[in-house]
């Protein structure tokens, strides 16, 4: 088999066989096949796209390019959830202790962000002494015991997947539906859970702008998923504008606590537990969405998600005493308003823009080696539909230099539409494929 | 400017500025632009193919990414020749003698074949003493001499192109138009000479296997040339069967010394007086085709193209008795005839299967380190439309291992179809693009 037979057969339209895939994906793990054609076979894919059978092989061939996970010493059905992430998405640290508060088993493996804002790691370090440095018996241990753990990414997960999204990142080859859903599925599947419940974002703030487009990703990655006998659900949710009111570290770890307090923003509050309740039925903790939702309404009114979360945090050698006192969580030393410019109705708030403002601010990483500031970012008084006067915050400004506030504020003013009238409010859930 | 753009926007279609393929190209040659990115854009290229403005830029990039010769000390006008490639094509070693012995000047920059006979330089290297390794100066003046000097690749001519073409020839992008015509012209007007004839060749032996194909590449050459100020010609001619009877290095030496003696094979002859006219136009020694042809006659009927051939040789170290005594050329110790397995008419030759059994025979060069055999080769005794009785010989193998006589004649009898009925024969040459 030659590397370049396998890329001709791509460019003329062709579909790979199941060996040409892992030829191509063991070699170039291996570095055997040089960039150069790993490059153009993907602009080959990028124009002539895979077949359902393809895109499982190429998934297959990176999850087994690495480490693959047995869960089996963890008791009962393990459930992974995963986001293809945008602004303001603190949804893991809501979600997973109220669905472990609820009897389902979280083990999850988390990276550092790369972005407007850190990782959910990141977010979890608010809390002064919590690390995920643990090991894997540990990482068994609290699961079993507690219900939640996660581990920072020590073992060798997909490889395959890590070298070529890198190559696609600098060759203009990442936006093609397949090799997306393959390098997400790659991942997620090596991690050994059971079930996996997607949140695919979609909208200006989003991986994918169009809906159509992320339609079309969650049909995949749970076509993916099936093919590989596990259950995959993706609920597919706005991210046209941030996600609930606060953007950046601890402001969004205060956020969820107060979710988890039955305090949160509406958006979120629905996003969680539409989540948190595919999560339950993934593992059979409930037997409709109705019932999930009403046990995940049932443990945050009595107090036992937040428990958990601190249950959890304390398990990983956090101060959980911030879970019950967020005054203790890292802040920043100035809070600042951004004054709307006129009166009006909020008529579009551009995502991604609102991420540029955080990462401005100190909030997040522009390269893996930034450092990031968990106490910065932005708070949003006004969303998309509100009514706003002249001089009214639109949003509040936590920052730790007064330059920094500045470029924010200016960005965040051309990133927020005002009119006259008020514009109908989008739905927060647009569609859930299983 | 960043690669990663100019990739993307190919990729969707756009046309790259003369700004962006000056960018590439130097970034390339220098470097500084790794395969990876070269490769991708070379993919997106393939599908989204590029315009003449983008071509001409291109091509002019790659011209200009070494050296870029100036022919001004050699007077007159100087004409270069430059083929596509094919099985038994001598045509450079016949017309560059009969022009030059009609007073056009022809300064070529050569180089070694790869395939299935040497090139150029290598046939010549039949002449014992023969040698391309002359100097800047007596190329020079050779050709204000002489008329003719033919110099090896020692400049550092095009490599730009030179790089990219290897890197095409390895993630199959090099069947593109714009590609492959951007390529030729990059090295041929950096090579510097006045006009070009252009022998492009189409049918199962030549690079482009479709008439329409070869008509397209003939076009965009003729225009690249126009666009850069020179005078291009380009002919199409027939591929479809080897030109002439020879295939072999100094057997197609002795063809080309026998057509310029007035006894060459019909096809070749008019191929080659076609050719050389179109030359004669160029260089401004004849004003009709018809007058350029009545001169060619008489250049090889006078005998003044031969000794121009002698005298060429001889000017570049070469023994120039065998020019008039070819028993003096290398000759293989093994003359075998494949004699015919039924008698009928030559329906069709497998041409590129025929320029394999003179590989087999170890004339060519699988590798650019493989020894070339100067003497082997094959002499059609058949052409498509000749009919033949069974056990009359098709072809004269000349050899020097009878197991690669065996095995060249196996395959020459699989390429050679015999059939009842005689079939048309075709015309050598197509058509002509100005």
């Amino acid at each position: 088999m030659r590397m370049y037979d396998i890329i001709m057969k791509k460019r003329n339209g062709g579909a790979l066989s199941e060996e040409e895939i892992q030829f191509f994906v063991k070699g170039y793990t291996r570095g055997e096949i040089p960039d150069y054609q790993a490059a153009a076979l993907m602009m080959a894919i990028y124009f002539q796209h895979m077949t359902k059978a393809e895109t499982n092989a190429l998934t297959m061939a990176m999850m087994h390019s690495g480490d693959v996970l047995d869960l089996s010493a963890i008791e009962g059905i393990k459930v992974d959830k995963h986001s293809t992430g945008g602004v303001g998405d603190k949804t893991s640290l809501a979600v997973i202790p109220m669905v472990a508060a609820c009897g389902v088993r979280v083990a999850k493996m988390s990276g550092r962000g790369l972005g407007h804002t850190g990782g959910t790691v990141d977010k979890l370090e608010s809390f002064p002494g919590f690390s995920t440095a643990i090991t894997g018996q540990q990482f068994v241990d609290n699961v079993n015991r507690i219900g939640i753990a996660i581990m920072g990414q020590t073992a060798d997960l997909a490889p395959a997947d890590k070298k070529l999204y890198a190559l696609r990142d600098v060759t203009a080859t990442v936006d093609n539906m397949s090799l997306i859903a393959s390098s997400i599925m790659s991942k997620k599947l090596a991690a050994g859970t059971d079930a996996i419940v997607l949140d695919v974002k979609t909208g200006s703030g989003a991986f994918m702008k169009k809906e159509e487009d992320s339609y079309a990703l969650a049909q995949e990655m749970v076509d993916i998923g099936k093919a590989a006998g596990k259950e995959v659900i993706a609920v597919i949710s706005d991210m046209d504008q941030p996600l609930g009111r606060a953007v950046g570290n601890a402001l969004e770890v205060k956020e969820a606590i107060a979710t988890l307090r039955g305090e949160g923003p509406e958006d979120f509050v629905e996003l969680s537990l539409m989540l948190g309740s595919q999560m339950l039925l993934a593992g059979g903790k409930a037997q409709t969405e109705k019932e999930a939702k009403q046990q995940l309404q049932q443990v945050i009114a009595d107090g036992s998600a937040l428990r958990k979360l601190a249950e959890f945090v304390a398990a990983q050698g956090g101060d959980s005493a911030a879970v019950y006192d967020t005054e203790l969580l890292p802040k920043a030393k100035l809070v600042l308003p951004v004054p709307a410019p006129q009166s009006g109705y909020i008529q579009h708030i551009a995502c991604d823009e609102i991420g540029m403002c955080s990462l401005l601010l100190g909030g997040g990483r522009e390269t893996k080696e930034s450092a990031i500031d968990l106490s910065v970012g932005l708070v949003l008084e006004k969303k998309v539909g509100d009514s706003v006067e002249e001089g009214e915050p639109l949003a509040w400004l936590h920052a730790n230099d007064e330059n920094q506030a500045a470029a924010a504020r200016e960005r965040f003013l051309a990133a927020c539409q005002i009119g006259e009238t008020a514009p109908a409010k989008g739905d927060i859930i647009k569609h859930i494929i299983r």
